[in-house]
């Protein structure tokens, strides 16, 4: 496979994590027609909340797909693996060269505040930012059903302009459509991921055998009274866009820690275990 | 289930990816046997490279297994899902009560730089940071085999100086222990995650029914030439502490952002779309 950029319209991959056979991809699809060429590698199967997983112990495959936008059909692979194993071997062995853009969704369901660390829809977006290619996720805020246009519509303005303005280098954009009809959106906001904790509840249940299982259930919790959150720009109506990156280094705690005088002298004394081991 | 803080001893909830049943975990409850009540809830199958997955679309079931530490038996409950999801269950319903400390490994290899991502090491580690419980990741810098003592030693210093000066909310502390014999380390540094990616090459094989399948592969790139980087601790021999947290906002990058003007009117002169939707 050789990687070159003799084509002058931008090489467009498309992922999510409902699969490839989900309307949200099909709307995502449709949204971009004609911004470049359309390339779609999905996972066979949903992969919904499998965070930035990869596969490692078992081997891929993946198959081509039918899939067609208004202009006509366009190349798509099913993948049998999660998002991430979609756009690593997308780059890798299906396309024709380095896309510009990697764009992941429409999601069925919001991916805000904490939530962003499940999803693996934006964990295609990761590995494309990672790489240093620009980078999308999208999501509707609804959990069942609805019309994707109105975040097709927003899908092809935002492309657009990360075409015309670029990312910088490892940041990805996590979008998130209110599920208003487009009329409604009140606008577009520029965010930060809201503090904000699951409170688990599981519901136990028993089996035939009198065994239980549990299902995951809770509450969330949006601990954040900031202003310019993704939570409340969503519920006020506005279309929330969050930079995203990956380095999690926690810098501001790196002085705090240094203080606790980690050094080789201390960690002699601290354990006679150190001495067992040497003995 | 009733939390309650009643007890004195501090309550040291252990969990990792490599599986209940792999020698890191023995080796790590093994090394802090006596700081502590020690409840093990970790996976009954390896979960490695499974990032921040959680289970929703299945239930999980947890068991009680066997397990021992050099001071006798201890609660242990294998988990049929993601580091994530054991460490939900065990809070909402294994344990007596909220966990004093989170501490997930002996992970058998390294969880350094871009691959913190895709690790369920460190994805325990961070549901407990999320819920403002501290939490330590630790990993052995050997692929297989080996000597898990020394890894031991550093987990309990870290964990004795974690439970005496507490951490900041949300930051739990990623630990990698080079693979050297415990008098060859040469000290404990506080680190930042080197910045690096991966160049996939996947292996394409053939079933025998002419069909390719792709086996993940890559060569792993450290693109960080700066200062006090994991990975540089690790090389010169000693062990990595990074302080690590979950908000992915890139906050750097909001202010160009909203340079580009997303606003309400742009949108609906952006694309015709929009109207097409009103009609």
């Amino acid at each position: 496979m050789t990687h070159n950029s003799s084509s002058s319209r931008p090489l467009i991959l498309i992922c999510n994590d409902d699969g490839i056979d989900a309307l949200g991809i099909l709307s995502l699809a449709a949204g971009l027609d004609g911004l470049g060429e359309i390339v779609v590698v999905a996972p066979v199967l949903e992969q919904s909340a499998v965070g930035h997983s990869i596969t490692i112990r078992d081997p891929v495959r993946a198959r081509s797909w039918p899939f067609r936008v208004p202009s006509g059909a366009v190349s798509a692979f099913s993948v049998s693996g999660t998002p991430a194993d979609c756009v690593k071997l997308a780059i890798d062995k299906l396309l024709p060269r380095i896309p510009d853009i990697v764009v992941s969704g429409i999601n069925q369901g919001p991916n805000a505040a904490v939530n962003v660390i499940y999803s693996g829809t934006v964990s295609a977006a990761t590995e494309a930012a990672i790489l240093g290619i620009p980078a999308m996720a999208i999501s509707y805020c609804r959990w069942r059903g609805g019309d994707f246009e109105g975040s097709a519509t927003i899908a092809r303005l935002i492309v657009t302009q990360i075409l015309a303005h670029g990312l910088p280098h490892g940041v990805l954009l996590n979008v998130n459509v209110p599920d208003l009809s487009i009329e409604d959106i009140r606008g577009i906001s520029v965010t930060r991921q809201a503090k904000s904790k699951w409170e688990e509840s599981f519901i136990e249940r028993m089996d035939p055998f009198d065994q239980p299982y549990y299902w995951l259930s809770g509450t969330f919790v949006n601990m954040d009274s900031g202003k310019n959150t993704d939570l409340e720009a969503i519920e006020n109506g506005f279309v929330s866009v969050t930079p995203i990156q990956h380095d999690l280094t926690a810098h501001d705690a790196v002085e705090a820690l240094e203080k606790w005088n980690l050094g080789r002298t201390e960690f002699e004394r601290a354990d006679p275990r150190t001495k067992a081991v040497k003995s």
